[in-house]
């Protein structure tokens, strides 16, 4: 890390405040698709751009994309990205990070000689998906396979996401045009903070993304007999939250095993009609289980469902599991991924290789193009909280770790 | 059991449906403290009472009192009680079972010689305490320590119970002259439905109550880290959940456990915040411990404090224990109890000892007069709902055992 690379963050960080600095609750920092705010946010990010010498536009579904193109390219384009929508009451640098890094990446590029590629810095309008309960609405019209039927979604006023594509500008019908043909993808490069406490934990700026986890989402009931909590014997109970207890304890067990390479999480749970004197008669309760292994997540997601069945069975207990929402693993791509690690070196960092267990912009843009992720280091992992921080040394190594990829892109591909 | 018990059983649950019918919410049955429906409840039991032959009257707190005095009597009472407020969506048999059952006992005894001592049928204005969050008003003000600061406590529409009191025709200020003086007091007898499976699952029509269960209410807190469902590896979590979960389990194996002798329910639990991509990083939720053993449920509630405390500091997470609600445990009089084993057995049925999960007017009695009460069984257990059920056989045989009862009573104080 020289001087620069401090100087270089310190500009990446200011950005950072400003942009926080427009949200649409005073106090906080929030901006969804398409609010007042965000097309401040947005209009300033797009501002930047044009400055830093980018041919700068507004996409349809809501995007700011700048390209820096290059007379040595072959046609191909490498996507630098992440987005600029936050979750309510978010951290300031959930998103804007990889934006702002990307910007200062491509500033510095401008200095340089020609790339044998264009750049594209994105940022993506809508990743977090709070307005309309969707997922990467901005890189999924980047890929090409934006769903046309999302359109009709309404927001919880009512208002649906063609209106507010109009509103800001854009026409629902052209989305398709903004789609980067599959054949000029380079490669596709996010900087993101980590949201999660592993780099915090090992003392260790920055970390490289094998993969995103693939995600299965299930409702579980459990249903017993309520009864008074007085009269009805313990030998003669069906208690719903004892069953209940009994499946989360062996989650955990079955989680905690590496041998099982997952992650699973009850975030939820419900009796319903309960009182203090009532012993629980039903449980519902969401069990969340990721894994960057397809093949993995799918045992799992079997084995736990017996698991609970049996728990149940034993119990005389009625067990009910109804899978909601899955998404598959994503690999980023081997060979980004070694010229990221050799970027990690050669700045004097040890290569930590980090599983990502959230999701990113870069899950949209995997079918179309190779991925690669940095992530960086945040407090104690905690995010989508204001509390939510990254230290300016710790921007310095990834501005470092950046150039020097960037860097390597470069040889590789220069013919000469 | 005779034809003649099955007749009198058949008046008394005629009895129980016309006062079922009368309910403040049409289609239910519901009369808490006070309203129209209750009032006109009351005036019904008033008007039976009354045809009986007995001295009746409505006492200040709002009990219906039907005296039927004795000339052989050394000046003695034995009180016959139960109550008929009820709580919201209420069974048909939960109090007015026991004041109907009374007020047969009654009606037979008229019929025959005197006996040595006086009855006193009282129907009880407030048990459940649904309007007030509180418990037996009626029959503390007979027992003479009525809570007068209770007066003030408001309803949920801000009404207290000093102005629901003069609206109903009592005097507040005159409550102590209701009371029944200490050496009055023969002895307190209530027939109440079970509430509870133990009856219905040994195929027994009643059942001798050996003691009425204390109660300890305890509120508890376990705080952990919340997370991200995705980001934060397994061995890095303070799950609140997977702590309360496992608290559960162990208060379910330690009252499993007969040496224990307590019953033990999480009835409530609360996860503020609660999200299914969130890991739970708090979680509240209610112990209920009951035990007829006093030193037991000190001890237990104390194991299980200790126990709580060492799973969260294995887990390093924060507990919180506190005491919200305590009743001590109250033991029926072993002589009249075994007048009524006796009683039981004459009648031809097995003699089941229970003890009361549930509270009961004879707790708040209990300090002034030895008390004796006799469950009947309900369908499967069930109360404190529509379904709630009892035979008309055991009907029969409750009566039947209680004209036993008051026979036995008769032979023992009667000096000839």
């Amino acid at each position: 890390m020289t001087p620069d690379h401090l100087q270089q963050a310190s500009i990446i960080l200011q950005r950072i405040n400003e942009l926080a600095s427009i949200s649409e609750i005073p106090g906080t920092t929030t901006r969804t698709l398409g609010t007042e705010a965000f097309v401040k946010g947005r209009a300033l990010v797009a501002q930047w751009m044009q400055q830093a010498g980018l041919q700068t536009r507004i996409d349809h579904i809501g995007n700011v994309r700048g390209r820096l193109v290059s007379p040595n390219s072959a046609g191909k384009t490498l996507v630098i990205a992440s987005h600029i929508d936050t979750v309510v009451n978010a951290g300031k640098f959930d998103g804007p990070l990889g934006v702002l890094m990307g910007l200062n990446i491509v500033e510095q590029q401008i200095k340089e000689s020609a790339l044998p590629f264009h750049i594209e810095l994105i940022a993506f309008c809508d990743e977090e998906g709070c307005r309309f309960h969707t997922t990467y609405l901005g890189s999924k019209a980047v890929a090409g396979h934006f769903d046309n039927s999302l359109l009709g979604k309404q927001d919880s006023t009512g208002i649906t996401l063609q209106e507010v594509i109009e509103t800001m500008g854009g026409n629902p019908t052209l989305l398709h045009q903004d789609a980067i043909p599959v054949e000029d993808w380079l490669g596709y490069f996010e900087i993101h903070i980590e949201q999660g406490p592993v780099l915090y934990e090992k003392d260790i700026p920055v970390g490289i993304v094998t993969a995103i986890a693939g995600q299965k989402r299930v409702a579980i009931t459990f249903k017993g007999e309520a009864g008074h909590a007085g009269t009805v014997p313990m030998n003669m109970r069906s208690d719903a939250l004892c069953a209940a207890s009994e499946f989360i304890l062996e989650v955990e067990r079955f989680a905690n095993d590496p041998a099982h390479n997952v992650v699973a999480t009850i975030g939820t749970l419900n009796i319903p009609h309960a009182a203090s004197n009532v012993i629980p008669g039903e449980v519902s309760c969401t069990l969340d289980l990721r894994s960057a292994d397809e093949r993995v997540l799918t045992t799992c997601y079997k084995q736990l469902e017996q698991l609970g069945a049996g728990i149940c069975q034993r119990r005389k207990i009625v067990f009910d599991w109804k899978a909601v929402q899955e998404s598959n693993p994503v690999a980023c791509d081997a060979t980004m991924n070694q010229l990221l690690a050799h970027s990690v070196r050669q700045s004097g960092y040890e290569v930590i290789n980090l599983v990502s267990g959230a999701g990113h912009d870069a899950v949209a843009i995997a079918p179309v193009s190779p991925v690669a992720m940095l992530f960086v280091r945040c407090f104690k992992g905690i995010s989508h909280n204001p509390l939510e921080n990254v230290e300016l040394k710790d921007l310095a190594a990834a501005v470092n770790v950046s150039a020097a990829f960037i860097h390597l892109l470069n040889q590789k591909y220069n013919p000469g």
